[in-house]
Formats: C-alpha cells, sequence, structure tokens
C-alpha cells in the first residue's frame, strides 16, 4: 500500500486541528474494531494529547477503555461510502475491516493495528480517564505518527450532520502575519 | 449588518463539527477581547456542550475563567487577514475590537458581546472547570446561538499550523448510507 514515514508527534496538530472526521481502530481480547469519529481535538502540542469524545453506545468504547489503546486514522475522500457505512453499523455483529475491505497494518508502539486504506495514523494510548465517567471523553497520549508522503495536502472529510461532509478547499498561506509561527 | 436567526442550540455540531478556527470574544470588568482558537470539540447535543483549550498565556483566560462566559463566533474567509492578526497579539496591550474594524453585537443571554462580522455566535457560559487547572480545558454549554441565513453553507478557516488555513471544500452527501441520521 502507500508508502508512510515517522511523523513527529508534536506536529500532529497538522492534521487533526483542521477537524476531519477520523477513524479510531481499536483490538481488545483478540478482536479488532473500527469506528467513525468527528468529535475530537487537540490539547497540547507535548506530550502529543488529544481528546476524543467516545459514545458509551459504541462497541469499541470499552474495547478502548480496557485496552487503553487504540488508533486515530485519517481517511480522504476516496474512502467516504466506507466512512459513512462504518459509522452506521456495530462492530459487535460484523468485522468492519473484512466487510468493508479494509486492511490492517501493523503498530509499531500498540497493539491495536492501523488501517493501511487511511493517510495517516496515530497511534494512542490512554493518558487521562478523568472525564470518561462524567462526559465519555477519552484523553490520548499520541505515542507513534506515520504519515503518507502524497498528496502534501490530503482532501479529507468533515461532517456537518445529517449525512452531510464537506471536504476541504484551497490552501490560504497567511505566515507572514504570525509573530511567532506555531 | 448580516441577518442572524436563533439556531437550536442542540443542533449546533452542523458548524463546530467540521473543526473551523473561532474567535472568542469576553468581557470582564468592563474589557472586552478576542481570540482566536483552534482546539475545540463538541461533547454533547444536549445540554449542548463544546469544550475548548485555551491556552493559559492568552489575556481571555482569566477573563474568560474569572467571567464564566464568552461567545464562540465563526468567522469566513473574508476574515482570514483579521482572524491571523487577532491571534498574533495580544489583548492586554489593545482593544481588537476597534483595532481590527469589528463591531459588537449584543448577546442574548451573557454578558461577553458577539462579534457581528461573523456568520454565527454561540454564547457560552462556563459549565464545568474540572479540567481547566490542569490541561487549560473548559467546558461550556452553548445557551444560544444564532447564524446567519446565507451561505446555506459558509466557507470557513480550518488551522493547519505553520501560518496556514485551508478553506473548506465541495459538500459530499451520503445520507443514504445513514441508518439512523444524526
Amino acid at each position: 500500500m502507500s508508502q508512510k514515514y515517522a511523523f513527529p508527534v508534536e506536529q500532529i496538530r497538522r492534521y487533526l486541528e483542521p477537524g476531519p472526521v477520523v477513524l479510531l481502530s481499536a483490538l481488545h481480547r483478540g478482536k479488532r474494531n473500527i469506528m467513525t469519529l468527528g468529535w475530537h481535538t487537540i490539547m497540547e502540542f507535548s506530550p502529543s494529547l488529544v481528546g476524543c469524545m467516545i459514545s458509551a453506545g459504541n462497541h469499541s468504547f470499552s474495547m478502548i477503555r480496557e485496552s487503553g489503546e487504540c488508533v486515530i486514522n485519517l481517511p480522504t475522500v476516496e474512502l467516504a461510502d466506507r466512512v459513512a457505512k462504518i459509522g452506521n453499523c456495530s462492530g459487535k455483529e460484523r468485522d468492519k475491516f473484512a466487510d468493508f475491505s479494509l486492511t490492517e497494518a501493523a503498530s509499531q508502539k500498540v497493539d491495536a493495528p492501523a488501517i493501511d486504506e487511511c493517510y495517516a495514523h496515530f497511534e494512542c494510548r490512554l493518558y487521562d480517564d478523568v472525564l470518561i465517567e462524567k462526559y465519555n471523553f477519552f484523553i490520548f497520549e499520541v505515542v507513534h505518527a506515520r504519515v503518507q508522503r502524497e498528496p502534501q495536502w490530503p482532501e479529507t472529510l468533515h461532517y456537518s450532520g445529517a449525512g452531510l461532509f464537506r471536504t476541504d478547499g484551497v490552501v490560504i498561506d497567511r505566515h507572514k502575519l504570525f509573530t511567532k509561527v506555531s
């Protein structure tokens, strides 16, 4: 599949801060699963923290909570159908990797597999569970990242509800207005 | 300025879930301020909860923490220069409304003013401060929302770091793949 390279974990905001829909892959007691997620935010550069709202109704919720791990995968527009379908069925009844023709890729630092068809993989370990009980909010540390070399600006999906996504548009460069670039 | 209408607070994910850069406006002890924010996530439909990572280095941090309020304003591409400039200076030294020719609009349920030039305004009250001390993470309840009627799909800004933003692209409709539309 597509060639990927290790990417600095403290710079992953480049891919997640724009707000794309992501696919979380998990492994627990020998079972794998995938879920679609739109509710996430970068929380810190270093350690590289990402907050994710994983509704307790998801089959992946307890898998991720109990294994303390997952991989955040970044799908591009080619995967739009599969992203929608993955978000509309439960891993309780099926193997989503097999059913949606997705390929497991071995991770570097976690046991959960990555989804090879995605543009990037962010391997996560549960960092703080303080908000899981009350808000289903997981704070993960990204412990390893891999990203495709091309294209430089992947066309991702941004979910708006009601079955509607928007893709990414043009790049607007305003770096000359930045006093310290971050 | 542009006409806006009240929008159901439990549906604001339509505008925030796609991950746009937003402008937070605040008022505390008679002083107003604006900051640029890219680190936020929807956390719940009802109550309408939004989590925001507001770095403690921001002048707005203590204003929002102490007043327990702010407005999340949604800027569109026309405001790209001002969004970048607002994020690169401190309200300690200046009045950003005046300096960047932005217009205060009265809010309905909070004292903090909205920014009239923005497409939408989400009035927020601090809902839970449990993660402020450790992560600078504010959990807000959106108590009132106003949105422009046109265009139906505003062109917003998504920050990627290094002074680079991406705009929104086309709408991809996959509602037929959704078993329950949410």
